[in-house]
């Protein structure tokens, strides 16, 4: 079976290419901001300034036929089963990013610790859970 | 823009419907089965018993044309944009669900604390990042 997803967004990054991205958010990512499309700004208008949301996007530039990697593009490392890796190369290839919310303009939001490239398609955001009793 | 996403795996589970769902995996949801299909099986054979992992689902039952939603159903709560709750109904209706690894036969899983319905299609299987060092 197969889906398709709808593109809610786009990332604005000076990160322009895999050789200059780092391999996940926390390991020296610039700002970035997550443009999201006007006809779901209500469906981002709850979005805060100081939150820490997930971001799930497709990577547009990832290999899906690939099954096993080298973790980290390390070929010293014993090759693992892509589902044991965050490889970008995998049969779907969405990402799933921590990052933290700066600034918000209209349905612009600036957030730091995001890895993806300039242009990535964005497919979803979502809050972190918190503990049961406040969800 | 639009992009395709196939099915990897299935959900079995004595979960039927959204009505007899836990709200979230930790809030009382029995152990499932994740049925991975035999051509990814050597993307998964690495996932080992005791990890958690993170679960990426198509929530096919969805209603995709949602942008805003009361938390949890509860109509006496303030109607939230979707991308500020866990509603499955939202543009991409992907499930992101952290489980435990239990048992493992063949490309078959057996997790706890999944509340996603039988026969949820399976997006991607990813570990949990851990501190930068053991990446």
């Amino acid at each position: 079976m197969r889906y398709e997803v709808t593109q809610v967004g786009r990332v604005e990054s000076p990160l322009y290419d895999r050789d200059q991205a780092p391999r996940q958010g926390d390991e020296g990512s610039p700002d970035a901001w997550v443009v999201v499309a006007d006809e779901y700004a209500d469906a981002v208008a709850d979005v805060a300034v100081g939150e820490d949301v997930l971001l799930l996007t497709w990577f547009d530039r990832a290999a899906r036929d690939v099954h096993v990697v080298h973790p980290r593009g390390d070929v010293t490392r014993t090759a693992l089963g892509v589902f044991s890796t965050r490889s970008p190369d995998r049969p779907n290839p969405i990402g799933l990013h921590r990052v933290t919310v700066r600034e918000i303009h209209g349905t612009r939001l600036l957030v730091s610790n995001l890895e993806a490239l300039d242009g990535t398609p964005v497919l979803d955001i979502k809050p972190v859970l918190g503990a049961v009793q406040e969800r």
